[in-house]
């Protein structure tokens, strides 16, 4: 397999690329007109550490390296605009399995309206993924920086939660499945392998003044505990008010796990958590629901002083600390 | 070594972003305004496929992998903004080594005034490096592709060439090194390990009417094969012409290869290949020599047809399609 042939059959799969883009892959650069401003990420997930094979397809595994890197994007309220991928594929992936890889990614990419604008593909000893994406939005003050909570805002989360480590839990134990029916196993292990980056609704919570917003990648807890810091404010979350995906409490129970414990500390699900002024909830969720059919949870309120606490149904507090010990 | 700490401790060692970064590394995206157009491009580089970590330092490789990524700009004539860096780490490099990766690419972009704004670091089996670099111009039709070459202009390559594949043999091979003065074999080595991306002499060029540009990355032959196809005309080089470093034939002699084979096959030189009306020939010759004090050499010239024809010294003509089998 030549690296320039492979570049050529990857551009013949990449769809047409968004009005922004002037020259797309092939060239020394890809040239874009921006407009406004413009938010970047990059993501690096490498085999092994991020994702394991015997688990996930490579078209799974491209899906996600580019969710979690546009979720970046949904959690600034950026519009998507571009991505650029680097692909390290060892000797055991050939030629369709970078085809396969690639397409994961552009189903993705025109399901969010995201160009694929440029790459680089190389050898290596293990299969990588490194992608930068570009977001847009009007001006620089049209993103939601993580620091702007204020005492007062509610705290919500968009979606539902601990699906990703439900789903998990499922892959490594396909035992654990017997508490389940096949339709909602299949919709856990789904949130894992394949998440969808909530951009839609980032850019209505921005429209809708949200003062602070993170995506969910390292898990509720430590999420919030970035966003207490950021903001320099403290944040009180009621786990009851958790909205638990279905399957995750049986999931937890067949895995001798605290079904809110396991939200907390478990990471992936790739839903927002934003700051929003009181005042803006209603609308917000209704906006979400009619627009994205995604469902707004109110979990909690921005408070003064630092930190996270989380009270537990049956009276436990967790506190910022203790978050890293949750399974 | 927690990830949050090595961010953290690289973040300090940041120097000031440039005037477009409104926020830098710390929340989920970094955010620029860009003004006029973007240029993009995306560099991966693996141990073992592009470097070798017992020839090279780690801050040699840092510098060189921002290097290589800051020449793509160079060859659109852009003016270099943010780069965005992952570093995947294997084992045995500790934090200290992510730091001397980092004061490579740190001190670079410091010469260079691109800013590092953003990245990812995660655990690796082996080495990589992913570069996402930005540039800058008024406009998108002040960036020069690869495709404009017009029959009748002027080709030319900024510096001298050779010297990336002669440092090569000689880091290789250290008995070459008897053919040649210290200094000589010094400067060699480093234009292979610590190359320089011609950033100022790409922007002269572009701003002299530059109608298509590379940067010679695969080597005089390959890149200016890319050049000849993308403009669907053909390019006609004088070996002679060629502005061998000190030192080439020297090492080229006592590695048993032809000087020109060298010179045409070798990479990694990064100078620029670059298609230019002739009237505009002794302009950017001047313009360089007291701006960057950089050479401009007039190789060869874009004539009708398509392919490269390549004249040696000896009456021996290379073709496009024999340049792959150079050493």
């Amino acid at each position: 397999m030549g690296e320039f042939e492979l570049l050529a059959r990857i551009r013949e799969r990449l769809p047409a690329a968004g009005p922004r883009v002037r020259v797309g892959s092939g060239d020394d650069c890809a040239v874009t007109v921006p407009g406004g401003a413009t938010a970047t990420s990059v993501d690096a997930v490498v085999d092994g550490v991020h994702f394991r094979r015997d688990l996930a397809s490579l078209g799974q595994i491209g899906h996600k390296a580019l969710a979690t890197a546009l979720s970046d994007l949904a959690a600034m309220g950026a519009e998507a605009g571009e991505a650029y991928v680097v692909l390290g594929i060892p000797p055991d992936i050939d030629e369709d399995g970078c085809i396969e890889l690639l397409d994961g990614m552009v189903a993705l990419a025109g399901a969010t309206a995201a160009s694929l604008a440029g790459g680089d593909v190389t050898r290596a000893a293990e299969l990588f993924l490194a992608i930068t994406v570009v977001g847009h939005a009007p001006g620089p003050d049209s993103f939601v920086s993580r620091s702007g909570a204020r005492p007062g805002d509610a705290l919500v989360v968009t979606g539902e939660l601990g699906a990703a480590a439900a789903g998990l839990l499922l892959l490594e134990r396909p035992d654990l499945t017997e508490e389940l029916d096949d339709a909602a196993a299949e919709r856990l292990r789904a949130s894992q392998l394949e998440p969808s980056p909530r951009l839609g609704a980032g850019r209505i919570l921005a429209e809708r003044g949200a003062t602070a917003m993170i995506d969910l990648s390292d898990g509720l807890g430590g999420d919030a505990r970035h966003l207490a810091e950021a903001g320099g404010v403290g944040l009180r979350i009621d786990a009851a008010a958790l909205p638990l995906a279905d399957g995750v409490a049986a999931v937890a129970a067949a895995a001798g796990h605290d079904r809110y414990e396991l939200t907390i500390g478990g990471g992936e699900d790739y839903e927002l958590l934003a700051a929003l002024p009181a005042e803006e909830l209603r609308g917000a969720v209704e906006a979400l629901a009619e627009a994205e059919a995604v469902r707004l949870t109110q979990v909690g309120e921005v408070v003064g002083g630092k930190g996270v606490e989380i009270r537990l149904p049956d009276g436990r507090l967790l506190e910022s600390a203790g978050f890293d010990q949750l399974a």
